[in-house]
């Protein structure tokens, strides 16, 4: 088998047997194939697509190229989420406490913010203490003893996904849904995991932004993973304006324990239910979606999802007081309000915007050395449809330098479009892949 | 300006500007853009192609990477002739001093054999002390003693062609019509032409076996070379059977050296003729295509293409006197015949295969390293559509080792097609593209 005639027959369209896309990722994963070969196998792909066949021989290969846990020594079902991304979407922090309590195992590797987008890892740590750097075994113990254990990808966890995902990023070809769920499911799956609830956004601050491709995806990361033996379901989430009313590390931290408390704002407190009930239907703690819904609205109220929350922050050598007492989480020291040029109804959110917006004010990454500013971030007064009054506060910044403040202020600004009239609603979940099948 | 910003445009069948295709060039050649990038760009251009101003963009570009060089000091058009290969195809030879006895300038840079089909300048070096590698001031010297020179292509001529090349050939993207148009225009602008005859291949022998194909790549070569000033004309020619009664590089030199002494096969000495004739209306010595011929004609007739291949031959270093005396030329030690099977009518012939057979005997390059028996070689009896009798010799086998004689044997015997009737006779010229414009 010669790397070239698989490139060649890739960008002549033709399908590749397992065995041979095998071939490609094991030599590129162990240095045999060369990153300019597969980067053009990636353009190829890229352009021409997978089939389901090769899409799952993909995954699989990337999947086996490094650590996959086992898990079926501790009892229980293993059930994840995972979210493509979005601006103020927090749920990981709300879901993983629910469903823990609940009675299921939740084995989470979590990423770290990408471009406009906030990552789990970054919100933890805003929590003194927090490790999310566990070996295997601690992350065993943690899973043992709380149910749940919330961790960043390690180096043996799925190698050949962090080589080629290095090399798309040079080579033009990250944002392919078929090379997309291959790197998003072979992490997954390495986690050990009987089911997966998909979390795909759309809209202006989601890295999908039309409905389709969301829905195109989903439909990938569905298929590929029955293909591979695990309870599945997307659900096509709204983000054409921020989840909850923060974006920022400790201010998300905060609104993830409001709604833990029982508060907290609507929409994140709805979404939140709804995943944490399909995760109970696809681990079979419930039979169906109202069922999952009431028992993790139980979670809540009973104060069993806030008591499992500390315990997991501790288990992982974090400050649990912040449960309580939320002032302890790293504070800004300054704001300042961004205000409406004009009367009317919030017609428009540049979401994306907002989020680049946090990571000028220091909250997020623009190179991956930057470090993080835990405590810097943004707060959404206004949802679309609100009217507004010319002179209203629309978002609150706060920072602790004003090196590029004047910047976030602008991009905020600039994010906000004020109309005549309301726009139509939007639903909070578009669409829901896979249920019930 | 970024490499990955122009792969993704590139990618998505946007066109580059000419600075940012000199940019990727540029930086390619030069070492800043490092080959993974340039892989996945060429495999974009490969599939989605490129258009006429890009073409021209990326010829030009790869065309000043190195020298090119200046012959105004040389009074007289310069005129070249370039073929896209093919097998017994060996027009140059008798070309150049025909059309540099008839008063024009010839500056010829070639090749080597390539897969099955063989090379200029493999061919030249059948005769003893031929050199091919002359230095720029010798080229000129020739040119100025002999009107003239026939060299391989320097280090410092299209340096970027040399690198894309090789890169093209293990990332599976050589086969571009695009691609081969930039790589060919860039090396023969390089000789600092003022006009060029492309000899344009079709059929199983070549490497276009489609007519469109051939079509296309000419018409891509004439708009490309007209853009940068030149007078162009391609002519699609057949190569569904060899061309001559030869392949083989002695054999191949003797046969020309019989052309220009007025005999040789048909074949040959009509296309020889032919591509002449356009070489002198392009060159501006005759009106029009018959004036060119008579004019190629008179100079094999009177003996002075002969005689300045003497001239040519001894400029270079090589021994002129095969010209007279072709036995002189390496010769091989053994023949062997392959027979028809049965009786009929030559039907089909498998072209590529019987240049494969003639590297199989040592005549070609399997690997670039390999090196080549100039005296091997096969000779062909029967052409298309000849009646043939069950046991007649089809072709001999000329060879000097039995390693690999029944391989070579087996590819023979396998290439020929005998059937009921005689196929359609084929035209020798398909079609000129370009003319009279």
């Amino acid at each position: 088998m010669r790397a070239v005639d698989l490139i060649r027959r890739k960008r002549d369209s033709e399908a590749l047997s397992p065995d041979e896309i095998r071939f490609l990722i094991d030599g590129y994963t162990r240095g045999n194939i060369p990153d300019y070969q597969m980067a053009a196998w990636l353009m190829a792909a890229w352009i021409r697509g997978l089939n389901p066949g090769e899409l799952a021989a993909l995954t699989e290969a990337m999947l086996h190229s490094g650590e996959v846990l086992d898990l079926s020594d501790l009892p229980g079902r293993k059930v994840d989420k995972h979210s493509t991304g979005g601006v103020g979407d927090k749920t990981s922090l709300i879901l993983a406490p629910i469903v823990a309590a609940g009675g299921l195992l939740v084995p989470m590797i979590s990423g770290r913010g990408l471009g406009h987008t906030g990552g789990t890892l970054d919100k933890l740590e805003s929590i003194a203490g927090f490790n999310v750097n566990l070996s295997t075994a601690q992350f065993r113990n943690a899973l043992h003893a709380c149910g749940c254990a919330l961790i960043g990808q390690t180096a043996e966890i799925a190698p050949a996904d962090k080589k080629i995902y290095a090399l798309r990023d040079v080579t033009g070809t990250v944002d392919s849904p078929f090379l997309i769920c291959a790197s998003i499911m072979s992490k997954k799956l390495a986690e050990g995991i009987d089911a997966l609830v998909l979390d795909v956004k759309t809209g202006s601050g989601a890295f999908m932004k039309k409905i389709e491709d969301a829905e195109y995806l989903a439909g990938l990361m569905v298929e590929t993973g029955r293909r591979m033996g695990k309870k599945m379901v997307a659900l096509i989430t709204d983000m054409e304006q921020p989840l909850g009313r923060t974006a920022g590390n400790s201010m998300e931290v905060a609104e993830c324990i409001e709604v833990l408390g029982g508060g907290g704002p609507a929409d994140l407190r709805e979404l939140s239910l709804e995943l944490a009930a399909w995760m109970f239907v696809l681990g079979g703690k419930t039979a169906d979606l109202s069922a999952g819904k009431r028992l993790a609205e139980e979670m809540i109220v009973s104060g069993r999802a806030r008591d499992r929350f500390r315990e997991i922050i501790r288990q992982q050598g974090g400050d649990a007081r912040v449960v309580d007492e939320p002032a302890r989480l790293p504070r800004a020291k300054a704001k300042r309000d961004v205000t409406a040029a004009n009367g009317g109804y919030l017609a428009t959110v540049d979401c994306e915007r907002l989020g680049i917006a946090c990571v000028v004010l220091g909250g997020g990454r623009e190179k991956k050395e930057d470090s993080i500013d835990p405590a810097v971030g943004i707060e959404f007064h206004r949802r679309l449809g609100d009217p507004i009054e010319r002179g209203a506060p629309l978002a609150t910044l706060h920072y602790n330098s004003d090196a590029r403040l004047e910047e976030a202020c602008a991009l905020v600004a600039a994010s906000y479009g004020i109309g005549d009239k309301a726009p139509a609603s939007r639903p909070l979940v578009h669409k829901v892949i896979g249920a019930g099948e």
